[in-house]
């Protein structure tokens, strides 16, 4: 290891209590690089667990701690950026990536898988990480009105924006890939074929669903299993489009989309089903939403909530949590049970399809690189920069199983009309 | 409803301090059938939510408080038994059944069922009731000694004895019946198929087992799947048991049955496997076995474990839990979350099979019925009654939701050979 010249292995205090980096210091020196950047360098390296990837300064420096061939390289604009990563990676990565002051030369999912590797093991600087998450990434909360600025902000930022890389009935959830060669298009029919089977969707089966994104599944199961459906959204850009194709579809009498809170659902339903909303809900609001779901089934109801999920509590990355989903925690097994055990609900299946969100966040990234250009005159090329990372990430994060994503069936505990096995699912 | 003799609707205080009733009041007029012990039946009836049966007093009397047309008679001997079953239902029912001093004049299951339906709302005496459980009947611990205690208090009572209502090959938990109409012997092999397709196991798998019964699941995994098995139990006369079958099935190189604590496993293993043990663990065990777990498997290990659970948290049924299950703690799925999150293992598939073990129990219960005459020689009249009770109990507990079936597959959280779907458990 090298000698450490500033004799500490302590990290010098660098920021200005804002959570902001104070960059006075260095900018006067931006272009020559001390031995201080060297060994802060080396710092982040150690903090991932020294994976295979190097990084590259600004005046052409290489610091490499790994003991096998470079995957790529990280390179660093100036000394601010390195600064800022030390002092929260997880939250300044995707800023100084977005802004291009950071650039990885390589593959950037191979690159982000690393890191993950590396992180899975108790970091050295754990417990300063802690605090910073605690002091600076405060969650927006998911009030009512919470609820609607953060969704506003990932959904309503434009429907033709997502028409370039999502299929054809805009499913931005996992898809169900059984046979892995599928395309995008088939795996989302799947997953929502998927989805009915699970719940026994029967014609004339009155269905409400807590958060239906473009609609595509509510169409699903009128057109495709005679049922009435009842979907919220609090997404306004979501629900005029969802109205739109419903209409062109003929569905407006079988179909009805809400723009309301899952809080708000009134009325009594055969089913109960949200796919990709409880991210959004919060663990602090799971003993609600179990309440609504108790209020909303009838006697012999059945539910399923698709979510990610994790193995283990842990808040959003920061930075995906800041500039993509606000508001967003992906729960484990045991946070959803606080839905399901107040009222007793029986959970009769879970099947865990993280794989299968990895490949389906292929085929968007691969469909959003298609579509870099369009994108950029959309927005700008950072917007393009921060999306590639969020795909991409999400990529990463779902193969090194940092997320995972559950699908729950359940139902009432006095329902005994169940299957006697799961063959219907695959017949 | 009867006007209150007594002028006060609270419950005269009767107990001498030890959980036993005090009875010199009363058996001096025991023949007799006074006011107060009419008003004490209809006190019952309101607390099991006034269910379609009816309570016959020992001088004849009837008292019924259901509206509709009572489907049998709980029939008194003496007024003691009446007092008993007030203090505490749940614990004294059992015995004063076993000994005959209770009776029921009809169908047992159907009547235990009105019971459970009665009792899943919120008794007037549900605060009386937790004083009750929890100073009368503190659970048995399962330590390392307490363990062997309880086990053998269960199922050290003689194999003869378990081979008369068994299927062949032993197996005392829950049956598997794709097709209802499937024997206990095809079910019971159908289950272990199941388990083993959940667990793809593949020839070779060195596989560990924590708690293996009469070694069924052992044989039959080294047998159909050339898997290698050792399996830990504490019951002496199973493990004994297990290794004659083996030896007479010419399978002592591949099983290796092994009296010991589950938390002396030793060994490296790509399959963990536990089939009704969880049962007698305990929550306070459930981060250590998860620890056995993580010791114990390989970088791409799996496992399943299948347990009796619950939707919401509640101790075993107090007389099951005193005479029959010393230790037992059927938990819910947040509670068996214990075991895994902490070593981040992931969660692949979750299935609940509630009304299987109830059918599972009707085959036990017949077979028992079919043999009682043998068991009353093996052991007693007051014998023969509890486990009658006890089977008949535990087919309205399941069917009643009051129990749940959890077969839980998880592997670690690192491990990406997984199957793109659950379609070959259904081939």
């Amino acid at each position: 290891m090298k000698k450490n010249t500033i004799g500490s292995s302590r990290i010098p205090a660098i920021a200005n209590g804002h959570g902001e980096i104070d960059t006075h210091l260095s900018t006067s020196t931006e272009s020559g690089v001390y031995a201080l950047d060297r060994w802060l360098a080396r710092k982040i390296l150690e903090t991932l667990g020294n994976p295979p990837f190097s990084l590259k300064l600004w005046n052409g420096d290489e610091i490499n701690t790994s003991s096998s061939t470079p995957i790529s390289r990280i390179q660093f604009r100036d000394r601010s950026s390195l600064f800022k990563l030390l002092w929260n990676p997880n939250l300044h990565f995707g800023d100084l990536y977005s802004a291009g002051r950071v650039d990885v030369d390589g593959d950037l999912i191979q690159s982000l898988e690393a890191a993950y590797r590396g992180t899975s093991t108790p970091s050295k600087l754990k417990f300063l990480n802690k605090i910073q998450t605690k002091l600076l990434n405060r969650p927006r909360t998911n009030t009512l009105s919470g609820s609607r600025d953060n969704i506003h902000h990932h959904y309503d930022i434009g429907n033709a924006f997502y028409r370039l890389w999502l299929d054809k009935e805009m499913q931005y959830t996992c898809a169900y890939f059984p046979s892995p060669s599928m395309t995008l298009e088939e795996a989302q029919i799947a997953k929502m074929d998927h989805v009915c089977r699970k719940l026994r969707l029967r014609p004339g089966d009155r269905v409400v669903e807590a958060g239906c994104g473009w609609g595509g599944l509510a169409r699903h199961m009128a057109k495709h299993y005679g049922a009435k459906v009842r979907s919220y959204n609090i997404s306004r850009e979501q629900i005029s489009y969802a109205r739109e194709c419903a209409k062109a579809e003929g569905l407006t009498k079988q179909v009805e989309y809400i723009e309301d809170d899952y809080r708000n659902i009134s009325g009594k339903y055969d089913v109960f089903v949200s796919v990709g909303m409880l991210e959004h809900v919060g663990p602090d609001n799971y003993q609600e939403l179990g309440e609504v779901i108790h209020r909303s089934l009838t006697e012999t109801g059945r539910g399923l909530i698709h979510s990610i999920g994790r193995n283990k509590p842990a808040r959003m990355n920061a930075w995906i949590e800041k500039r993509i989903f606000p508001g967003g925690y992906p729960p484990t097994l045991r946070q959803m049970m606080a839905i399901f055990e107040p009222r007793e609900f029986s959970v009769l299946d879970v099947e865990n399809l993280r794989l299968h969100y990895a490949k389906t966040l292929e085929h968007w990234l691969a469909r959003f690189n298609q579509h870099a250009d369009e994108v950029e005159e959309m927005f700008d090329k950072n917007f393009v920069r921060a999306w590639r990372l969020y795909l991409s990430g999400s990529i990463a994060a779902f193969t090194m199983s940092a997320l995972q994503l559950f699908q729950v069936v359940f139902t009432r505990g006095s329902n005994n009309d169940l299957p006697w096995s799961r063959t219907h699912l695959y017949e």
